[in-house]
């Protein structure tokens, strides 16, 4: 039975598979924030006279005995009854009587599920930030230990002499630009849908600034049809920050399958996240790594599938929109186990440092050699036309040691500053992330009594 | 002749065309900003000892006769040069001798192209902003003359009564979205490469963070590996903040579209938007609305072909690159044009309040009856079921006009103050956007002399 | 334990996890192939002496036994044995010791996944080009009984008098079209991968025309790497095959969603395909229509993933091949369960004949007016100017039902025989499919003694 | 002046930018198309009797006039008058008075540019087809000369003794899969869309099959909004042909910069190939294959904007569908362009045979121990754990070209009949091209005098 059903009347079993097949497995998820919203929105609705405060109350009583049943791996979703909201409403009025289905009053299930993706996506975004951060400690302490020469890269050929620590710093710095984007997206998560009901608000006069408030969001969308309409985007916004950060972990599992190769050797991987093949006894393959590349362009078709459903669709609710609830949530699974799985092999790489330092061969100063010629007055464009190897005056540049320590300008191999300075941005990222989700928590807590 | 030719040595004309055909086109948006990018590399030089104050000097005066040149489409990039680097440095060496040769010390094109990228992106960015604040203005000032009722839908079908003016404030506050979304892509942009060169730094000491200063960044970029290749990612940054905003604007066309069909009639377009048939002299079609939902598919794939191109390769320069350039400068083509059509149209459409208003059927206020006998104690899930259009006692809900004026709410369709919290908003978004623009205008005209 | 584990040696839980999660769920899929493909490697492996007749014959039974257990829903995958390939060997050892070791002899995990992968798609395929055909069946059957006229669009405006059945059978030539790719797409699949190994054969003369013969295919793969590497391209193959389907199934339910709205009320929607609102009691909506439209989205980010993962890699085995599984067996799964829902909605649609023809209006008639006139020798570019619906010579051509009749050529809204010619189209193309599946599906008999 | 234009009206300036702006420039590669398609009209309008033999007659000189002055590059379109289509009748008008005006009976620009994208895709795609065979055919070339062992690769690990020619042969035999894809997809662009008007056929009983014989097609479409609507689809088809090559050129490129670097040294580039760096004298780039690698990224971003572009559209016209031709001249120029590099790459490549057989090393070889252990009645999973490299008995197995000639089996690193067999499948395919291209220049010919 629906909550639409008029007697008699249902769907037949595959369609009721097509329309709510994988959407309720997905719905699990949302138990709790579904649950949450809802002893907001008996608040509201009490401020508003539709419930009496007892009744108001009750409600509330059943939700957090839904939530503990939740979380006790008790609450499970019935297909037949569509999805997270209705199962809750039933077993409301199951447990309440008549009062469950009063509940629903001012609302309708387009808010409802607005409302539980933007604060299960802030919650997630926010783990996730924690996720990037430790890794981004990881990447530091190693490089700490690394700040011994290894051969630089462009084109994929050998350019210059770097430095271990610069390589891995790289890295460091792209996934803090990634964590300060998913802060940016988590503010533009920041506006509570709940209200709107299908669209077009009510004909009760709902406070919807109050459960905002209570629901730690910052302030409410002003214009219902947007509220409800910009699911998909907000959803699109969540995807792109998850996806930067796959990003920059792939091109990472790139550089490291390559620098742990037969030829290279630069960097030996944990064994324990490489696997043996079924035939050839002395394989020792990346497999983790590879996953994570792949997982990145995953995540790129999620993004896809995203933006695409939404393509020449006026704004409002269309159930279109369920279908990137799956590339949501998928989206997130991808990113906090690669961050895992990644933080992991980080924390097990071996360095060969002999390996990096002999890769370093003469011609990689070249470019040094001229700049220093261009420093007594040759034109940098004829410096680097005559510059040799065989040029005495500039032998020690050759040695790879020597080499970094003079390239300490801000940023270089050589920049002896660098890691602190990343720990430091890191330090302050973090501090933004904990702020949030401080005060997002203790929203949660204060309304439900418990954490999600 | 290349930079990097050695006597007699040169590439194949096809294999030219190949690596530099569209490029070199592309480069002539960039002369501005390379030209301005090297005046502060000459500063720099210049403090380090790698150039005398007055070679420096010479220099900057070569660099601003580029530009003047350059203003005046006088400056044309040759193709057998590779690109705009090479070019102004080929002008500078024709005119000031070996002093020209001169300018390439301590860098190189890897982080001479990312800075230009990064001052073009922010500088358009800024523009589109503005644009978006344009049309925005231009939905609130329309929305502000109609506040009569008209269907709401959900599902592309008749839900409850709406107005015309939310309708229209949706996507104000959605285009209000995107616009915090690019302030936040162009606060990323806010690092230097300059002094990244290949992507090692350099054996001279830059002054790095004067050189950001100068050309109006926050900071530079912390490793000179990440400097050169988030090349990629910010250009998917900003392409992402683009396509949000044609997403929107592809909604709000495809709205339009179905409104202004024959069967709604709710609006008109501007006949000088539409076009007529080469057989049906009848016809009126709206090619620009169609247009900017196919050139927001376009951006899509802009975005999908710099993702892809990253895919699996280490962070570092590759000349895979290149190729982002175009989807880049594509991108912000099509949103500045798209975003002034979008305008122009709003500022032409006629509002058809009556078909508006009379298309609004007594079904669609079901809902409201429902919530109504809810207040009464009716559980909702019981008046759901019960509700009938032919019950005197709510039958002033079926008045189009005393529907909405009921549903006052915050974000409702009946919220009078929705256009002045809206324009709040945008005024204090626009007053973020001209700051920026205006500290980094300054700063290029200290450096330059003139603006973009 | 894994086949390549050393002993103590085994990788920790959440390692696994991210290697075969989902895969092994995937992986039970491809059971029965699996299996199949093994009695093919064990017939070969006696030919070239590996194994002797009676040992091909116990594993060969043993292999049967897996399949019927599989049919019996028996035969569950653990994951801690990596994936179907290592299951099966593991039960072959329990069953029948050390002769169960002795099967992978001259092959490896790599031949077989993309073995089964082939003979898993050929199969699944051929099944969707059956669904296929039913539809075209239907979409014909219902196109016979309404040659009503209809208004035809172009840029959704009303533009010349159509029909009902010239509408629908648009998209039967439309999925014939698909289903000619789908028999293309299966032909390519026509290459035997099986003793490629790991993709550099084996030293052993496996006779790899004998089971590519016994498994129905047409060929080998010529060279080992490619059986191997091309895995990922099949899949995009595949994918692209069932996205075309999808993209006309979307553009079909767009079409119907569009003419069954309030509107139009061209077509009504079978109740059983459509869902309420938990709010609006009125509310009858086109939700699986809705999400056969999203569901072509995802199909085309599951495309999108699958080529971004294989973007810069050599050609050879990767572990990121693994993830293309998912996206081929959920394309697959919506591609299937679109159609058949499509079915059901094409053979329960009503045709409102009267609003169809009703909203057909004079201005329609217009291009026809000025062809007419042409026919009198007035330039056709003249008489576009100055025709006149007032104009009585050409009345007749206002009415409706007169004027589809006129439009006879071949393809137009009149044309009689375009039933006739798509089902004869129809016929051919389901002879094809038939003839490929009975080859199949008789060569698997022999091989295994039963249905896939 | 627009030919829909009434009198005094017209669209303004930016506007017209917006409606015509690139599209009047790709539509240049349509005159001779265009052009052509006129000449069949002209005949099926006499044969309607629309037109005098006389009339059509003159109008198929003008359209032959205009065919030798594109030839000569005489014939400019005009941004004013919209699009080829438009041109061509102005031109006609201007050159035989009211006559021309009578071109465009019976038909639109909708059926007329579908006509021309399909003529013109058919012609390229066969040129395609001719370059991708030459590339093949160079590839074989090469393998001839060096069947020497070199080390496979799975996971980008050393893995199994391979050889040279086996490496280079997996391309090719993967390229010929795109060149069968390639020809399946010709084939589907068989069918004529012109006579299908605006998408609902004309009062005209218009010979379809006549003109379409007279262009080379095999047949019509059977529905005229299907032929019409079609465009997207058939648009997409050949990109998916054309990213099908490219992302096989792509895998090769990646495979060629991986061999061609320092630590492999297998193969050396041909230096006109290659570029330098502009302050790192000794580069010696691989920037030619990053491009090509780019450029499938570039591919799949068209492919995506073509199906997004189309999402939820019914079928039919909508101006939509200008913005795939954009995409669909790209997909050409891009892979043309990379088919020509590449041969030219594979031209002057040199194998550096001694670097490829000294990088095998022994342990490669274990899982050939442990296969002809197995021959010996060892289980082949306990030969897997036994196998040791200092097993005297199979030592042979160690010398890499003793190893590789053991591996004969069909499609294996030592069967020496391999080019010879896609020689054979090389040759059978360019015959098919060869057939197809005579056919339809032919039908051209005769049609304007010349070739296009």
């Amino acid at each position: 039975m629906k909550v639409w059903s008029k007697k008699g009347e249902d769907v037949p079993k595959e369609v009721e598979a097509y329309l709510s097949g994988e959407d309720i497995l997905l719905d699990q998820e949302l138990v709790f924030w579904d649950a949450l919203g809802s002893i907001a929105h008996a608040k509201v609705l009490a401020k508003a006279g539709a419930l009496s405060p007892g009744e108001s109350e009750k409600l509330i009583v059943g939700l957090k005995k839904i939530i503990a049943l939740h979380k006790q791996g008790k609450f499970e979703l019935k297909e037949e009854l569509e999805d997270v909201h209705a199962n809750i409403e039933a077993f409301l009025t199951e447990d309440l009587g008549d009062l469950g289905k009063k509940l629903h009053t001012g609302r309708s299930r387009n808010d409802q599920v607005a409302l539980d993706l933007a604060l299960y996506s802030k919650w997630e975004l926010l783990g996730v930030c924690t996720k990037t951060a430790q890794l981004c400690s990881k990447i530091i302490s190693l490089s700490k230990k690394h700040d011994c020469p290894m051969p630089g890269y462009t084109h994929s050929r050998k350019a210059m002499v770097s430095s271990v620590s610069h390589w891995l710093l790289a890295y460091c710095e792209a996934l803090l630009e990634d964590l300060e984007l998913s802060l940016a997206i988590i503010e533009s998560l920041g506006k509570s849908p709940l209200g709107a009901g299908a669209s077009f608000g009510s004909v009760i006069p709902l406070d919807r600034e109050l459960s905002a408030k209570e629901l730690g969001f910052n302030s409410i969308y002003l214009n219902t049809l947007n509220a409800v309409g910009s699911r998909g985007k907000t959803t699109k916004f969540v995807l792109f920050a998850l996806s930067s950060i796959m990003q920059d972990l792939s091109a990472f599992s790139s550089s490291l399958i390559l620098y742990s190769d037969d030829s290279h050797g630069f960097v030996s991987l944990p064994r324990s996240y490489c696997t043996g093949s079924s035939i050839m006894p002395h394989k020792s393959n990346p497999d983790c790594l590879e996953l994570i590349r792949a997982k990145s362009a995953k995540l790129l078709g999620l993004e896809v599938s995203v933006a695409a459903t939404m393509h020449a669709l006026p704004l409002g609710y269309h159930r279109d929109l369920q279908e990137t609830k799956g590339a949501l949530m998928k989206g997130f699974g991808i990113a906090k186990a690669s961050l895992e799985i990644m933080e992991g092999i980080v924390s097990g790489l071996k360095i060969d440092e002999k390996a990096c330092s002999s890769a370093c061969t003469s011609e990689m100063c070249l470019a040094d050699f001229a700049t220093k010629m261009s420093l007594e007055g040759i034109p940098f464009r004829d410096a680097y036309r005559d510059a040799k190897i065989s040029d005495p005056k500039y032998s020690y540049l050759l040695d790879p040691k020597k080499n970094v320590s003079l390239k300490t300008l801000p940023g270089g191999p050589g920049d002896k500053l660098m890691g602190k300075k990343l720990e430091g941005m890191l330090a302050e990222l973090e501090k933004k992330v904990n702020s949030k989700k401080h005060y997002l928590e203790s929203s949660i807590k204060k309304l439900s009594g418990t954490s999600p």
